[in-house]
């Protein structure tokens, strides 16, 4: 199976599991709407896919994956929709639609991004796939990558680097607690979950950071060399915002380069590992060359 | 000791363990300044002093109802940040002091939120006083409380009530969810934590859900009648923001009324508990009768 053909089947089964633990939700019915509408808008489904093709590196029996997943997709997705705020980003288009308060209104937005947050710490909690050492494992993980000194903290420093003049290790504080540590999370829950020893859940977790690097140049490069209608957002908002970026800092031929040597890191870090799940090194080329 | 008294000491102590699980949190320093504000500003703490005192009925081993009762106490603070928010209720003044994106800015005040949110479950996951199966199900109650079938889902309700007719058991679900579905939270938990009976469990629930509705007419009550130096905030914004209230549906003395029969049932199902810890009798005139 190609690579591509790995992700689709993958993106599919991660986005029928999400609209199922979604609908299973009680809520007011327009909030739920709203939390649907957000759902539904899609996604590349990245993280849950690293998760799940760790995971699936060592262990065959997928249940145990499938919750953990969806909670990091909730995550993510509730921290696009508060990063997209009038007071954050600013941002009207999200994968070819209208933002969440766009579409309904910001007092919507920011409930729904509270509510998924909850939700994802929720489904966790209350997985019957899962055991209690797992659920806890799974819950600490996700909430130190995703609160003040992971996610959330990495979200606050990019906004207040706006306007300013940063230096690349700046740079790179910022995106590895922004992206990175969710991205490393997703890795180390997959390993763990599958039975990885300390050692191996080590060099994955070396992996993972110089992948959410990797992913970030990526990023930054897209907003400059990108086409708007595959990213379904607007190009050239790092620019207009004034935000420091990678190309900006190193060129953009510079900026290709500190790429490649974030994969070929990461490459180094898997082979350390020994794992044998030739999907990871695929999958630094598909965050490494993504278009969208 | 009186009832002041216990309160004000619990007070202290609750303030000590959230001042120094903050202090712990590694965040940007001016994050943490903004998260250190809003812990700062004081509170009634009456959830995490209700959690103890449930707790306190069954068990004297004190250390494994903190934690518990400060990430209840961590969600709380979150839900009222996100709450004052220009998008939600616009408040410019909490416990005295300017609200937090008044003293910040909405985009810190939104990931503050995010940060204290996220925080209560990594403090709850990483404890080294709870059993796995204690930490899961403190998560599990905190999550679904807190969440779109609960606090969240009260709060959009809420929101989309103001200048609508409802009637009183519409406003009763309102508040049950925004308001009452924590304080069963604080409830069961410290009965959980503390080793009560299953039936025990479901009769101090029963004692929650009319401690909560007692709050809230206390709460309406307050908007009408209080003294607004006392509250810490301005007191008739419930009427220029034309929101349904007790006093609005059921007149001043038909609310009082009606807070009165909370506090009976509340009491009833305090004594069908068979738990011995007369200070959750004291609490319900503390819920029903504060001045703020």
């Amino acid at each position: 199976m190609t690579i591509n053909r790995f992700i689709l089947n993958k993106q599919k089964l991660i986005d029928k599991k999400l609209i199922e633990l979604v609908e299973e939700l009680e809520a007011p019915s327009l909030l739920k709407e709203a939390i649907e509408y957000a759902i539904k808008a899609g996604g590349k489904r990245l993280r849950p896919i690293l998760l799940m093709s760790t995971y699936e590196g060592f262990s065959t029996e997928l249940k145990k994956a499938t919750h953990p997943a969806v909670a990091l997709e909730l995550i993510h997705t509730y921290s696009l929709i508060h990063d997209d705020l009038p007071a954050m980003d600013d941002d009207d288009l999200r994968r070819g639609q209208p933002t969440l308060h766009r579409q309904f209104d910001e007092a919507t937005a920011i409930l729904v991004g509270d509510g998924l947050l909850t939700y994802a710490f929720q489904l966790i909690s209350s997985s019957p796939f899962l055991e209690a050492e797992e659920k806890v494992y799974v819950i600490q993980q996700l909430s130190q990558a995703s609160g003040v000194n992971g996610m959330v903290g990495g979200q606050y420093l990019d906004l207040k680097a706006e306007n300013e003049e940063i230096e690349e290790h700046e740079l790179s504080t910022i995106h590895i607690k922004k992206t990175g540590a969710l991205i490393q999370a997703a890795i180390k829950i997959g390993a763990y979950l599958g039975g990885a020893t300390p050692p191996q859940i080590e060099s994955l977790q070396t992996f993972g950071y110089y992948l959410g690097l990797t992913f970030q140049v990526q990023d930054d490069l897209l907003d400059v060399e990108g086409d708007s209608n595959e990213l379904g957002k607007l190009t050239g908002s790092d620019l207009a915002r004034n935000k420091s970026t990678y190309p900006k800092l190193l060129g953009l031929q510079g900026a290709k380069d500190q790429k490649n040597q974030y994969m070929d890191k990461a490459k180094e870090a898997y082979l350390s590992s020994n794992v044998d799940q030739p999907r990871l090194l695929e999958l630094i080329n598909v965050f490494g060359n993504r278009s969208n």
